[in-house]
């Protein structure tokens, strides 16, 4: 069994490979193949040479939207594992380096490391992998990678844990051909598994309340809804599908009764992924990171009474109004 | 007056700056300061420097997620104006090139021209714009870029017009500081000018129904929502802010509702940007490029009849309600 994965070695794909391989076959007879492109991974399931695993969602940066978009277009291709792994980012310079002026690893990587780039004023140069960074990295640069890749090409760790958020987790999901994912489906079903959905939907009409009225559907079944994010339907201006990921399988009669509200509709409609539900746990809301400024009576109070220094930021709400 | 602008000379924003500068400033006088970073055009304008303008949505790539973010958590920035472009990305490749196995431009260059990466069978290196991708373009590699950019480096021109969608264009923002568009839109309302509104709302609470109401709280007041994305609250899991954009200005009565109501409910709000009314061209929907296989009984009959290699994408519904 081939599981294509997001090259080197040592990434943190191939980690959460590692984690999806141990968990999800049980013969140890799974081929670790690295490829050099997440569009390759995709080739591959699409033509049933084997699964493959991509990065889905991280906290703190969001979905991965090329990995979205291929899957919502693919023929042959769902999820049937999502597998959750901590991120931590871990800067890296060669043994021979000078002065450091420069910042190297995948967009997301440096996206998540914002206070330590701007600490040491780097340049960011982006790069194809975290992996790669760190293979290819120069003297005056330093890479952001899991500790395995800056180990793997024997480099020297300059700081430990320089993400911006210590809860940072990204989860990948794990792809099987259609066909796969229905015979896993179906033995969920039988035993009676809990499962999560991942389904886009595509409104076919245009006007107030699309989208108001498709997700009160949702709502009116009963169905809990852990996540909505939408994508442009590539190259027609101020049209979008909306992924959307429900706690409850596509076989329960709450979503078929959606499914059927949807088709009847005329609206566009494909289950992109299935998986084993998640244990959430939620913060309290005052241990969310909410951005500067906004409206908001309750949080105003609070923060002006637990920090001094943001009271001002929570003034001016009519400035924020009209603004 | 300074208008920064992610450089070097020759992107996309450079343009876009451009034209910004010539719609809305009525002098002559602008100086365009090229930045190394987003970051630091949105440093320059929080400390009240000159003006900004950054790339926020394009029809194929979808939003610019780190300036969403950016917009959100900013102290004393707001978008005023919104100007189209349209997006052509040439081929370039240098005088003295040899065999072109690599591809190189901004991610988002790369991922807006993966037909002609798959045909040539190219590697993507990332590059952190598409002009500096042009500016550091080695022999063996092709650049993705504007016009303008191959011309200003002495490069050849491989192939022209190698996007995937020939109708791809982003959208930029013009930011001024809060103060600044407070005077703009003052002055827009007392001329009775139409605008549009973006902002973000973080509901404050989880649950099943929890988007659905909010959305509700937009429909039943008339107003239509032309955008909606959300975007992870960072590091805190399963918690999302939503970027709306709404076809009416923020000192409208009806949107003044929903402000009321949702201030009442708890939410948090922040306007991010507010600008003239675009127009708006609607496509036909069997012109919309919807994914491949999923649901929809009208196209599915639409589909099979126009295009006989799909028929079999088109079948097997009751496999994708499980799958």
């Amino acid at each position: 069994m081939k599981l294509f994965y997001l090259g080197p070695e040592g990434s943190f794909t191939f980690q959460a490979a590692r984690i999806a391989g141990t968990k999800c076959f049980t013969n140890n007879e799974i081929e670790y193949v690295a490829c050099a492109s997440e569009r390759e991974i995709f080739n591959n399931v699409e033509q049933g040479r084997g699964d493959g695993i991509i990065a889905w969602e991280n906290n703190v940066e969001g979905y991965v939207a090329t990995n979205l978009d291929r899957l919502m277009n693919s023929h042959n291709v769902a999820g049937t594992q999502r597998i959750s792994l901590n991120i931590q980012f871990d800067a890296f310079v060669r043994p021979d380096c000078g002065e450091i002026t420069e910042v190297t690893a995948h967009p997301h990587g440096l996206a998540q490391c914002t206070q330590f780039i701007e600490e040491h004023n780097l340049r960011e140069v982006p790069s194809s992998s975290n992996s790669a960074a760190c293979k290819d990295l120069k003297p005056h640069q330093v890479a952001l990678a899991p500790h395995k890749s800056g180990e793997l090409y024997g480099l020297h760790t300059w700081q430990e844990s320089v993400q911006d958020y210590a809860h940072a987790h990204t989860d990948f999901l794990l792809l099987q051909s259609r066909e796969k994912a229905l015979d896993t489906n179906t033995i969920r079903e039988n035993c009676g598994i809990e499962c999560e959905t991942i389904l886009t939907v595509i409104p076919l009409s245009i006007g107030p309340g699309v989208i108001a009225n498709l997700l009160d559907v949702f709502r009116d079944n009963g169905l809990n809804m852990t996540s909505l994010i939408s994508r442009p339907i590539k190259g027609v201006d101020g049209t979008y599908s909306f992924v959307i990921t429900i706690d409850a399988a596509p076989w329960e009669s709450s979503v078929q009764h959606v499914f059927q509200e949807i088709e009847e509709h005329g609206d566009w409609l494909k289950i992109m992924a299935v998986y084993p539900q998640r244990t959430t746990h939620s913060l309290p809301i005052k241990q969310w990171n909410l951005p500067h400024r906004g409206i908001n009576a309750m949080l105003t109070h609070m923060r002006v009474s637990q920090e001094h220094g943001l009271s001002t930021d929570c003034d001016g709400e009519s400035g924020e109004e009209q603004a």
